[in-house]
């Protein structure tokens, strides 16, 4: 019987794989390097003989819609240098007959909702971080758990420390709350959230902690490239702050109940970027005392959901840092209208 | 002090996520649907409106190589529809004037090795098992361990059934090896391991198991997505089965350690697919007796490596199972090769 369970198993799981990944490893591949990053510039390059026009937008141009013209060479291969950026993470895409399409000389991609990105670092001070850790690299979990809050079995990541597995010490947790259009996936692969860790614990800028990253998208019981989306009535009040009674409610909880981590207010982070600072702002509003570290980034801050009552109530129940990030060219702040929310709430509630 | 590294570390997370995550997130996406999965066609579209020529292979095709054309109606959109192919996962690209392009109206994408290919489902009885379990999913964890034996630090996926966090009970081990062009990214994502190891478990087909899938590719630390690789001379007789003696010296006693597993011959299976099948002989091979089922999938076989002394070996040593599976057509079995040495040798030596 045993044996029968086993070849049904090996056979399904043979017809499956089989097709997809035989088929395309040995084709041939032009011998094309793209992006070729140098020391003073960046070279792109596509093969497309039969199209008329090829360009390409990087993210260190000014705007989204700017581009920049290849020239093709007699091999039919397009190609442009550009002066080398500033280090950082970058994503681009070539137009080629003005679609878009992704660089296939160069494996590095990045999903950003429900678009793919090719990306390359330029290295530097400020980007040393993003590449893997020399060594004691911590793990990262896809988590399946039920939120009776949602009424679903949703999937989280979550990243432990590097030796979590051995030392029998608990843990703070830092849980981190991807923006508009992510998912689950957002920090660990845009974000780089896994190598930056391991780097700072490694480096000693930080605290070994566990980090939760869930889906923010409460429509979702996974990425999109996973399951599809589920319809949730948005005009039904009881709808309202769904995410966030789940992130409090079902999430938290089943943290502290299956890892080793300390459950206590000190002990737990909450941060996000944009929408993500926005679930941060709200749950650390909803649930005071329960996030000892508050620190929303690129968000905006709607003073009329009974901000400054929030913010007072996290006063008294008490925290060790409400710390706001924005960016001085940082649109995603609408204008810097939060530095005026903050002169007028955020910092009179928390710093007087 | 520890509020001064929080702000450290989400300072550096801020700036790695937000450049990648907030750029293309809210640009206009034409509402295209592609493909359109129907009832006895699938449509694909995709918006072109300079292109002069835009082909679509699929791999329902005969064989690659060959394009069927698109039509181009009055917005721009290049289109055609399909006869539905037999149920099964499905990859497929356009190619864009001769431009090689995904579909950027599918989220659903897969990665063979250095290539990313859309994807789809036709569903029916042999597909059911690729969608997500409705509930009971266990989880995937990406692992970083040390391979004395390769003198890296390298990545592997492992999954452990539902319930495995809690249970407290030990489980029975199968050692999953992908093949060419793969990484440890391969059976769960292109194979989908998790989602069929899910359902066949509540189905009752399957044991509750742990599934081991690492890096075959011995000169990976992780996926090329993560980290170049290293320079292995493979002229140097001591590179000679590196991988094989990792996954026996390294893999499996890493995972008993780690793991609440049984450690015992017939709790230990090894299957692969073509390279992964071969590492499956090799790997079985070289270690009689440390696993209890093993199962080659459409690979080859060399005879010239002492096989027949090896497989009299598995057979002194004792095993449950040795299940060589190759389809009809499958073209990686070396023409069918496989079957001849199986009755010259493998069959000899196992079955009688």
């Amino acid at each position: 019987m045993k044996i029968k369970l086993f070849a049904t198993l090996a056979a399904m799981l043979c017809v499956g794989a089989l097709q997809a990944q035989e088929l395309a490893n040995f084709r041939n591949q032009a011998p094309i390097v793209s992006p070729e990053v140098g020391t003073s510039s960046v070279t792109f390059r596509i093969l497309a003989p039969a199209a008329s026009d090829v360009k390409l937008y990087g993210s260190w141009m000014p705007a989204y819609g700017d581009r920049e013209n290849l020239t093709k060479n007699e091999n039919g291969v397009w190609e442009i240098s550009v002066p080398m950026p500033a280090p950082e993470l970058y994503t681009y895409n070539f137009f080629v007959d003005g679609v878009y399409v992704n660089d296939a000389n160069n494996v590095m991609m990045q999903r950003d909702g429900t678009r793919y990105l090719s990306i390359f670092i330029v290295d530097g001070a400020n980007t040393a971080n993003y590449r893997e850790a020399a060594s004691r690299r911590g793990n990262l979990e896809h988590v399946w758990y039920d939120s009776p809050t949602l009424g679903m079995n949703r999937r989280m990541y979550v990243y432990t420390p590097y030796g979590y597995e051995t030392s029998g010490e608990t843990y703070p947790v830092l849980y981190l709350l991807h923006g508009g259009g992510g998912d689950e996936d957002a920090w660990s692969t845009m974000g780089r959230a896994c190598q930056i860790l391991d780097n700072l614990i490694a480096q000693g800028k930080a605290k070994p902690m566990l980090v939760v990253m869930p889906n923010g998208n409460a429509t979702q019981q996974a990425a999109r490239t996973l399951m599809p989306e589920k319809t949730i009535d948005r005009n039904d009040p009881s709808t309202a702050n769904l995410y966030i009674h789940s992130l409090a409610k079902d999430i938290v909880p089943f943290i502290e109940k299956n890892y080793r981590v300390k459950a206590e207010r000190d002990s737990r982070a909450v941060s996000g970027l944009s929408m993500g600072g926005g679930h941060t702002i709200a749950v650390s509003g909803n649930y005071p005392g329960l996030f000892g570290y508050i620190c929303p980034m690129s968000t905006g801050i709607r003073e009329d959901h009974g901000l400054d009552a929030q913010l007072q109530a996290i006063k008294a129940a008490g925290y060790k840092l409400y710390w706001v990030a924005c960016g001085d060219t940082d649109g995603s702040c609408y204008k810097k209208n939060i530095w005026r929310v903050i002169k007028n709430s955020v910092y009179w509630s928390l710093s007087r």
